[in-house]
């Protein structure tokens, strides 16, 4: 083996996704470089993602969490991996990099060639009364659900309430729940889940009922309460909630103290300002993961994307680039999942909300079929919403909510909108198709012939019988007998379709007509032939009856 | 309603995916056409996908097979279904359909403007002695499988020999073996599935035997004997073997008899030649489906691809354009999927047979990993092969076999395909990740990496260890100890991943060197190690140790 002079010293702070990630390529890439990789927990390359699952005992092997330990990646990839340091100090005029030992408290300086910046996010502590108390979790790290492990046996915990009904938040309870803990949620936003527009959660609120957790939203927390340890939480609204203890899981804060002392230029939410080579204002300082702003893909803008799969890609750019290489790092969409209960939510790109916030041209169109063919036992119900393009029909968004096959569904959906396509290319898309799998029309399929129509103007839709004023408007149900007797949108009277064409002499065709089904299928045939017999004004309920319980 | 005259007459030849969508969606189009539908077997609209099921009793709903029947088209869409009626006479001059009833003989002439010929495909019935036998089935339509199964039960049939290893082959074995038929499997060919790549198959071949089928590759069948019914079937190696019933798979044909008959234009394998707008060389004659050639959207080349999901979509395109539309389909890419037992295998674009075949500049890459977190209990294994074009990058084709997950990652593909993306393209999409879907680094993203790697000459790579001339090659064998007890490569010499970077000195740096491990990433990772300390000639065993058992 060729011994060589270090041609360079990479320091890494952090050693998790983005960190640990970093380090390895760069080892691949350069096999005579010097990495140090800074740790301030006593951990590396471990899976955050997994701690809730352990929490739950779903996950029984700790040591399955940590993907690499110190000594594997000294053994793998050579790093100098220092766990309890923590970097303190940063000088980038004298490329110096302060390190405090965690234990002893002593301090020592490193000097670097390249610095990666890889410091991730901290959950959001707000300073309210007696949030110092124990008791009182938040979950990040192995150390906190060790912690929260011991206190859940030590304390024989019963009850919790889970703050925050975010991702974390919702496995958090999922996970008390299936060890026995009853669980109430508060969530502060009117609606579980923020990422998803809110009548996109209604499955996971049944879930979250059928768990046995109660559900309080559009309420904020105020204060804990307790004598040494907290046994109530005080909501804004003055509802107190006792219990054995209590989990914030109300989001996370880019880890950017030592980016801001040291001068390196943040965006907004307080993460770090990175190019495309993942460079910081510092070009010797790389950055990304949760304490970086990245591309969004949809619309080219800058934003604060804090998810493992692009921290992972992005970990991978850099320790390209620290050792001279010129990758750049794209982008990533948002696209994100949870499983709650039975059911499974996903999304990517944007949701109505996001694209309306922004202000884009665009319009929505809602779709429900089974994940399989109908003909073949156990196809479950899937709702794909779509967030399209006026006028172009691309793809900006999609939401899809079920019990199986959600994951494939958004993960289509997601390459169809990272190759800027529209409905017309997603439904025009060769899809794997056997009973077990599938439909001869997949769901996204369905749903892009769906948005396909809206947007070529084959039909109008609206999106609540309220969508029009009322007086001119009379509202059709399609659905069969046995269906309707389950209820009915106010005012509507019923002709199914199949008796459409005969009995269509009962409607007045000068009126204006919202037509609805269970999905927004059968309304929309009826739309079809309402229109070719001369009736000018007919809307589809897009997404029909399902989307409006 | 307003009354109106016929705005025109469309008839259509055959009433399943084509057939029926053409009506359906042409009725949405027009109201007032007049539309006739042709078909000659007793049901319309029905799931051919869904007969083996049903065979195996996993379907046991019958009337589940039939998705529409001539009532309900007529109250839906008011077709006028024709059923146990067969086209049997075309005079494009005249534009008249001759009918004949399938009961009576009796015969109609029915003039069209517009023609659908929607008539399938057949299966393939060699004309050899005995094959026409009681006792030899072929599975196409409903009455095909109620045949079958009353033959099951009317015969106790306890032994059965299925002959063609295709889908429906493989799908009527494991149905037949669950119902507690023992099946041996006879396949000409030197592999089971033969749209894949051989290698690919083996998980198939493990799932055959777990259901105790016996499977015999290279021999094809010469004879039936028996006296009355067939009870034995002879091979062309003279093999002989007795069962109680013999079902033929070995593929289908285009129903194109009528076609022929009328002068219209043939393509290869006797599919009819469609433009884009899926107009035969006779304007007011269109098709598509099973009978038809379409354009394969990976070259552009028009081939037959029989399906259901390109059947349904054109079925709906030329249900615009019987209509006066001017819908353009534009191809498919011969996805498909099949389970066999607890495995499941998939494929989009090419195989690297045909793209050979095709003398394009490829390369293949293969990748094994967990179809979610490993530390999330339960991954299974999922290998996954590309076809890489050179030097572009872009994904010419894929092949998945795995437990789970396999039809989320071939639709991914798929869509990748379908977008002319690069592997680097694929390497950097954002998908869905929570532990119990997926990775941080989805399979489908490890096995794009991996090709990326190859096409950007990072790593070179062969595919079986006499790949290169013997004298000056060496194999490194670099997975652990407990790894290595269960089987090496012939003249491999092993030293663990982790151990290489302290132990590079035993090893000749001149020489050439063959690295593999389990599944090709630790060996890659020891191949940048060597190619670092000056070996020039180092190549990772792409898919290692897996792909070669
Ligand atoms: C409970 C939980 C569940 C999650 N589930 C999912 C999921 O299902 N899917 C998904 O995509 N994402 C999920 N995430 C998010 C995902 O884990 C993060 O996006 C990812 O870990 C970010 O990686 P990172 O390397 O940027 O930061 P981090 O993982 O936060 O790593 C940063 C590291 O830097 C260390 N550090 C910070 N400051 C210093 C310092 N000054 N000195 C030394 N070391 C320092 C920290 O101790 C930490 O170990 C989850 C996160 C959590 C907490
Ligand atoms: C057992 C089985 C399993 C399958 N599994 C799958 C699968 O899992 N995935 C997949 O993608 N595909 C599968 N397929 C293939 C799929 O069913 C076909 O691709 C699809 O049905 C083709 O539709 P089509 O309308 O073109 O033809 P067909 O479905 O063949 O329909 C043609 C119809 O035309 C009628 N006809 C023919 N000639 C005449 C005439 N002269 N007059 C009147 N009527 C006539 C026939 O009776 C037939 O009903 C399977 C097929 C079978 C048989
Ligand atoms: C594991 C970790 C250290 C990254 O290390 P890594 O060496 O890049 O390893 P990965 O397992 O990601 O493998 C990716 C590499 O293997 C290669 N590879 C994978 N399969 C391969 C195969 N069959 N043949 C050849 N190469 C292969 C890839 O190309 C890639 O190499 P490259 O980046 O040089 O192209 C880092 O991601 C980590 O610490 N993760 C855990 C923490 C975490 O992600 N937490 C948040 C989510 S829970
Ligand atoms: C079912 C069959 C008659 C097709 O009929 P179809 O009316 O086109 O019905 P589908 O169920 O395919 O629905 C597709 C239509 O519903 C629309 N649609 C679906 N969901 C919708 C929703 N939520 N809102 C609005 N429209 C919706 C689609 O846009 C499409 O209409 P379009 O073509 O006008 O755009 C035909 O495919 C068939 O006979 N299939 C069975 C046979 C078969 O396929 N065999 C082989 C495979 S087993
Ligand atoms: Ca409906
Ligand atoms: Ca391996």
């Amino acid at each position: 083996m060729t011994i060589k002079e270090p041609s360079k010293k990479i320091v890494i702070v952090g050693g998790v996704a983005l960190g640990a990630g970093a380090a390895a390529k760069a080892r691949r890439m350069d096999e005579n470089a010097e990495i140090i990789m800074i740790e301030r927990g006593p951990y590396v390359s471990f899976a955050n993602c997994g701690l809730p699952y352990y929490l739950g005992d779903e996950i029984t092997d700790r040591d399955a969490l940590l993907l690499n330990t110190p000594e594997s990646l000294k053994s793998r990839f050579n790093i100098d991996v220092r766990v309890l340091e923590e970097a303190v100090e940063l000088d980038r005029a004298k490329k110096l990099l302060t390190v405090r030992k965690v234990d002893s408290g002593e301090q020592y300086q490193l000097p670097y060639d390249k610095l990666v910046l890889a410091m991730g996010a901290k959950p959001i502590i707000p300073p309210l009364p007696g949030i110092g108390l124990s008791g009182v979790f938040s979950l990040r790290t192995v150390p906190d659900v060790d912690q929260i492990k011991a206190w859940v046996s030590s304390q024989n915990a019963k009850r919790a309430v889970v703050i925050g009904a975010g991702f974390i938040g919702l496995e958090t309870v999922e996970n008390l729940a299936s060890i026995g803990v009853e669980v109430t949620l508060v969530e502060k936003a009117p609606q579980v889940l923020p990422p998803f527009d809110p009548e996109m959660t209604a499955l996971a609120l049944r879930e979250l009922d059928k768990m046995g957790a109660e559900v309080i939203l559009g309420d904020g927390i105020a204060s804990f309460e307790g004598v040494n340890r907290a046994t109530t939480v005080t909501l804004e609204s003055g509802r107190k909630l006792e219990a054995d203890m209590f989990l914030l899981g109300i989001g996370v804060r880019p880890e950017n103290g030592l980016a801001k002392q040291a001068g390196l230029e943040l965006g907004t939410a307080g993460a770090l300002q990175v190019n495309e080579y993942l460079q910081t204002s510092d070009p010797d300082i790389y950055s990304g993961g949760d304490m970086a702003e990245i591309i969004h893909l949809v619309d080219g803008q800058r934003r604060w994307i804090p998810l493992a799969g692009p921290a992972n890609k992005q970990g991978r750019v850099i320790g390209v680039n620290v050792c001279g290489g010129q990758e750049k790092f794209l982008g990533a969409q948002g696209t994100s999942i949870v499983r709650v209960g039975k059911a499974t939510l996903a999304t990517t790109g944007f949701a109505e909300k996001t694209a309306r916030a922004l202000g884009l041209n665009f319009f929505t169109s809602y779709n429900t079929a089974g994940h399989h063919a109908g003909y073949y036992p156990g196809a479950k119900d899937m709702t794909i919403k779509l967030m399209v393009e006026n006028p172009s029909g691309r793809l900006l968004g999609a939401e899809v909510a079920g019990r199986e096959g959600v994951d494939k569904r958004v993960d289509v959906l997601a390459t169809a909108i990272a190759a800027h396509m529209t409905v017309s290319d997603i439904a025009a898309l060769d899809l794997a198709y056997a009973p077990p799998f599938s439909a001869a029309k997949d769901p996204v399929i369905m749903a892009a012939m769906a948005a396909e129509n809206v947007q070529h103007g084959v039909i109008d839709v609206v999106h609540s019988i309220d969508d029009l004023p009322a007086e001119d408007v009379n509202v059709l149900d399609v659905r069969r007998d046995d269906e309707v007797i389950e209820g009915m949108l106010p005012g509507a009277i019923n002709i199914p379709l199949d008796e459409l064409r005969d009995r269509v002499g009962e409607l007045d065709a000068s009126k204006h007509w919202i037509v609805y089904c269970r999905s927004g299928q059968r309304s929309y045939f009826a739309t079809q032939l309402l229109k070719r017999v001369g009736f000018p004004h007919v809307y589809n309920l897009s997404g029909g009856y399902i989307v409006q319980e």
